[in-house]
């Protein structure tokens, strides 16, 4: 029976020691990056704020803000949002003959990138307020849901939720397992993104701050229920300054983690870094024409210039996606 | 030895049983709530929600939304957050000695509640917007925080963080133990109400929507530092048509569940209401003039007059404060 006993007993402790063991297993929590700088800055970090001593952070206060076109998900050829406005016109034009021969939709629809681009701000503008007003906020989240099903990127002939980086969907993951609050700060449309960031990124709509425009509540309208209607009047555009504003209007505390890859992130990074105690602050610098893109200073689209300065002087975190990333996306092969 | 495992195995069998029994315990999750239909809907809905069947809602989906003044807290005599604008207006007063002669500022050092009436829209808007402008959103958080920890209700002679109701409290818990996502969304500013709402609620800033002004962020003040400034201009007004509105650009789904206790609350109650599957509907009317206050139809704070009616009509749950709870504030017996 003294067996039967210490059987029992070393079946106990054993039980317990795996149960205690399970949550602080040691697998690399970053396998896409490649061990250096960038990656030690990131998992130092986060070890030196959820370990007692000094740089410790409460939970509640691990906020932790992401750019997301250049920084989560793939911003080329086009912003990914156009594409979508672009192929919206497509199929609202049978509805619209007249846009044979108005601008700019003309010049969208015959695929004259030159008469678009003079079409300029305003036309931009134009395009933006009829693929995103004049509905309401559940058909057009029905809308960008079905398009995410069909459309696909024109150099990677894939669904554009596959242009997703691989090495940042490890960084949300392993910020949330140390009870960091996740969010998206970025210059698209809320709606837009709200549409699968979820299922992508696991960042629910509520953790989602992006640009907007007005909407508008109906009370009963044909079928006795109420409707919230998108207008097309620009209500907020969260870039550049309007970062730091979206992220005092929606989280209303700073975050201790930021990271972004273009100019527009600027502010965002340094209302980050300015916080009391220790900070994050970090951009990925696109350098891979291989597997991405490489642009920087003269971009049209995700321009890099100040805010890359600004990081060399700060000593903020630069990702050479190049060097530091052993996957761009989870489609490719290592 | 044989006494000796059957101990140990009743040990760990029993240990089991209370680990396995802890989060299923039965106690009254709502004790400040009396026996009767408003206690029986709240409980019914989160059982029938939470229940596998056709009524379950994923976790994700139970977004509960709750106005603040008169839903959470007390609003009489006068909104709390008016009462911090007048009590601003006292403390700034020595550095504006032409205030004594100048409208409306006169007639609230002087305490003339009629003058102060007869500004009328506008001046109670310049009152806000001295208080509540024209500072960085720091220095507005610490005058808020500075303020709840010293000025007094002027009835119940207790701080206002008191005058919170202890029924809704065990509401809000009651939820979010059954993984609910808990919101303020109020006509009350947003900062404001984020000097308290985690601390008094357990509401986290970033779950609480309200009005807003305007902000500003400006790079690199005296000190080196960025801040963000607050603006007099109005940015958002989150009542009425408006919070529906505010649900859907800061919280992205539409709730489940939401408590209001006015006809400002009347959208965002039909709003929540008109989703598909169960959904519930709730309205605090004030009928205990011992306890608290008794108001509804005619009054001009907290005016309950069309969304009793409506509640009434679409079989929304009304509590009775005066039969439906057993404790009004924590502090008062019995």
């Amino acid at each position: 029976m003294k067996i039967g006993v210490s059987f029992l007993a070393r079946l106990i402790v054993g039980f317990l020691l795996i149960a205690a063991a399970a949550p602080t297993a040691t697998a690399d929590p970053l396998p896409s990056w490649r061990e250096g700088p960038a990656k030690e800055s990131i998992v130092g970090f986060v070890t030196a704020v959820t370990t007692p001593g000094k740089d410790y952070v409460r939970p509640q206060e691990r906020i932790a803000v992401f750019d997301n076109d250049g920084t989560l998900w793939c911003e080329q050829p086009i912003y990914f949002q156009f594409a979508f406005a672009l192929d919206r016109i497509s199929a609202l034009a049978p509805q619209h003959p007249e846009w044979k021969t108005e601008r700019p939709f003309a010049a969208v629809l015959s695929g004259d990138t030159k008469a678009l681009a003079a079409s300029g701000e305003k036309g931009i503008a134009e395009l933006l307020a009829i693929t995103h007003a004049g509905m309401t906020v559940d058909q057009f989240a029905d809308t960008v849901r079905e398009w995410l099903k069909t459309a696909r990127h024109p150099r990677f002939d894939r669904p554009y939720t596959d242009l997703v980086y691989q090495p940042m969907l490890e960084v949300l993951a392993y910020l949330r397992a140390n009870d960091f609050k996740t969010f998206i700060v970025s210059g698209g449309g809320v709606e837009f993104m709200r549409g699968f960031a979820e299922e992508t990124y696991g960042i629910p709509p509520e953790q989602v701050v992006g640009s907007s425009g007005k909407t508008e509540f109906r009370a009963g309208s044909t079928d006795g229920k109420p409707v919230i209607v998108k207008d097309p009047a620009v209500e907020f555009v969260d870039d550049g300054p309007g970062k730091p504003v979206g992220i005092n209007h929606f989280i209303g505390r700073r975050p201790i983690f930021a990271f972004g890859n273009s100019d527009g992130d600027r502010q965002m990074l340094e209302w980050t870094a300015a916080g009391e105690g220790l900070r994050f602050a970090g951009i990925v610098h696109h350098t891979d024409t291989e597997r991405e893109y490489a642009y920087d200073r003269d971009s049209p689209v995700g321009k890099l210039d100040k805010a890359l300065d600004e990081a060399e002087q700060r000593g903020w975190t630069v990702v050479d996606m190049k060097r530091g990333w052993r996957t761009v996306f989870a489609f490719q092969e290592n």
